[in-house]
């Protein structure tokens, strides 16, 4: 009989491990509460209107759609039973004989939880329809307000947190409140909105060198995004952002500070690190199961140094294809390999024609890391159909500066 | 002083109103709930995974970006106040010398209201998108279901009412349900699914000539629609619908049977018919009211052999000019020109390289009729951009079937 696998989410790693698991003799389960494959890096642009769900997105179903020994599972994986080699589902169990968790982070608010509601954060495409109406909608409403204090709060873009995501994030929505989308009202100007980045480290982008972030700090600033740097996010409430002593007006505050793993991790009984990432053996196994891995985001995968690896697609594509190596070698070899990353580098963008790029000791800044950085998304993008999507909407929104995805379309509140 | 036109509803008829008196003197000010006009026609395409909904929408601020005397009010209108010339609004009032009324209609339960929570209707993007979930997300649940009676429930879609909107929904889910999304899943065959279109008529497309029905309907049999007719729905709920005594377990059901206007229209205290639209005089305008227009599906216009215009597109971007027209020319002239609509004809799609057509007395049919429609719809597309994206879009899925926007974005339950 096959051996069963069943792999926990459906992101890069995920992906990536039931890939490598496709057309061999194992019975391949992957379990995604959500239907679709989310090509992340990207999700900024549908938050800023730029680019529509579908462009970044692709059916999972459809990505196996002819390998037929990969099963396509949409539930919530709620817990591990390692006695028994099960997966506890919100309804039901699957048996494994292999596991693969690549279940991801969701933001974390510090313990501060209650900020959610006031400040989203951004990791599923419903969080980025919700920004993206929650900044539209702001607008909308500045717009029937004559009273200038209060209109000013609701053109005011505090962005929490100045790592990539904060970053791309800032520069986009300054795009749209300084040049672009802004020029369709008739009631405020450019120079009465604000858009905010917090930082609580002494520099956005820590994990570039210092020269980038330098630069992409004053890329940012003279898009017109005002960077502080060294403050501390004390409070979140309807009305605004505190920051030590000052209090900062805003209807839009979005989150983008910090990560956290899923709590399903808990139930494998192992050594976690702060941010609820599995501290995983160099063969990326967890604690004494050898048939149980945590790749991705989901882990912390420890270096030599100490240092553990970034949370990117590239380190969660190389994971998952090492872990489901291993299960396919599992019956003809007893040695396994340790996971050693192959840096590809790393990249941010922010704003047209602006970004900056780390590939091995080559730094890159301004237009050539912007086309590199748009060559590198286009080509990493699942599916030819969101290549070329994606790839006509740049050329249009460059030529343009049009925001094609403007829409208002659930009425949330 | 420049005198205050107010429109209401930006639809056809709205939006080719303002257009008509953009770069006037007068001061115009457009009112909807929504921040998008809705290319209306292809909103079946959005419900069945082929389109986005960016790709038939435009934000309406975008529209009239340059025209300064074009404002965008985004407020809901609830009542009229004829006697001092008044827009009551959910919160203020707009004053104003000439209204034009274009707020088109919702479906109608004809009185069961309590039906629309078990088969929601098509007219907004809100309703597209959660008639795409419907659909995925119970096939979705089929491959979960392992008793193939309870299974059955989830692979059985029924249409109710066999107008343009049901036949191009019918032929659409079968293309799903029957050869193109069915291929992902492992659990059930495309034999297993059913869909069923209910008319109460004796024919389908009863507004086109006879044979054109009949060849509508033998496309749909041979896409695998079962085609009822004659037959009425006395009862709709979670289970199922019933048609006399039959009893049709499904959890899909789409409501394409009646429509009706907007209450607001009530305000007017004037003759409505019994889809509760306005009967309008031969200038487009209400009762005594000669400065209020009633235009588009909201409006019923008798033509001298008593029948009414059809609530389609050309007829409001028509009367949208005309009303538009009369009052651009009200202060040079007292004579007003009635109201004569040109026709310019009607389509429907059925499937892939089917459609029938009416034009004048031509009547087309199979592939010409196909890409007459395909042409129309594309040309007539607000905006170069979607009218580019929708033609790569239908290229694409002609080429590979594929469905790009199958996502389950928002859990709505």
């Amino acid at each position: 009989m096959s051996k069963k696998v069943v792999i926990i989410g459906s992101g890069f790693g995920g992906l990536a491990a039931a890939k490598e698991l496709a057309d061999t003799e194992f019975e391949v389960t992957l379990v995604d509460r959500n239907n679709h494959h989310l090509f992340q890096p990207l999700l900024y642009q549908v938050a800023t209107a730029a680019l529509s769900p579908a462009d970044i997105a692709v059916p999972i179903r459809s990505v196996f759609s002819s390998n037929k020994n990969i099963n396509v599972f949409l539930r919530e994986a709620v817990s591990i039973d390692t006695q028994s080699n099960k997966v506890v589902l919100s309804d039901g169990e699957l048996d494994f004989d292999f596991l693969i968790i690549a279940t991801g982070t969701r933001h974390s608010y510090f313990g501060n939880n209650e900020w959610e509601k006031f400040a989203p954060g951004l990791k599923t495409l419903d969080d980025a329809l919700e920004i993206r109406e929650k900044i539209i909608s702001s607008l909308e409403k500045a717009e029937l307000i004559s009273d200038k204090e209060k209109q000013k709060e609701y053109l005011t873009f505090v962005i929490v947190g100045g790592g990539p995501t904060g970053v791309e994030l800032a520069g986009a929505i300054a795009e749209i409140a300084k040049k672009t989308i802004i020029k369709d009202y008739r009631n405020f100007l450019p120079s009465d909105t604000k858009v905010i980045l917090i930082e609580a480290a002494g520099r956005i982008l820590s994990s570039y060198s210092e020269d980038l972030s330098e630069s992409a700090k004053s890329d940012l600033e003279n898009l017109g995004v005002k960077v502080m740097l060294n403050q501390q996010v004390t409070l979140i409430d309807e009305s605004g952002v505190k920051i030590g002593n000052q209090f900062i007006k805003t209807k839009n505050v979005i989150w983008a500070a910090g990560n956290e793993a899923s709590e399903l991790l808990r139930s494998l009984n192992t050594k976690l690190d702060k941010a609820g990432r599995v501290i995983v053996n160099k063969d990326l196994s967890v604690g004494e199961n050898e048939n149980i891995f945590v790749i991705g985001d989901a882990a912390c995968f420890l270096n030599n140094d100490g240092k553990s690896l970034p949370g990117i697609a590239p380190v969660a594509i190389q994971q998952g294809r090492h872990a489901a190596q291993i299960i396919k070698n599992s019956h003809t070899s007893n040695t396994r390999k340790e996971f050693i990353y192959r840096d590809k580098g790393s990249m941010a963008t922010i704003g047209k024609a602006k970004a900056v790029a780390e590939i091995r000791k080559i730094k890159l800044k301004g237009l050539i890391a912007w086309l590199a950085w748009s060559l590198v998304h286009v080509v990493f993008l699942i599916g030819y159909r969101n290549r070329f999507r994606v790839m006509i909407e740049w050329i249009w929104h460059y030529i343009t500066n049009s925001h094609g995805t403007r829409l208002i379309v659930n009425k949330r509140n």
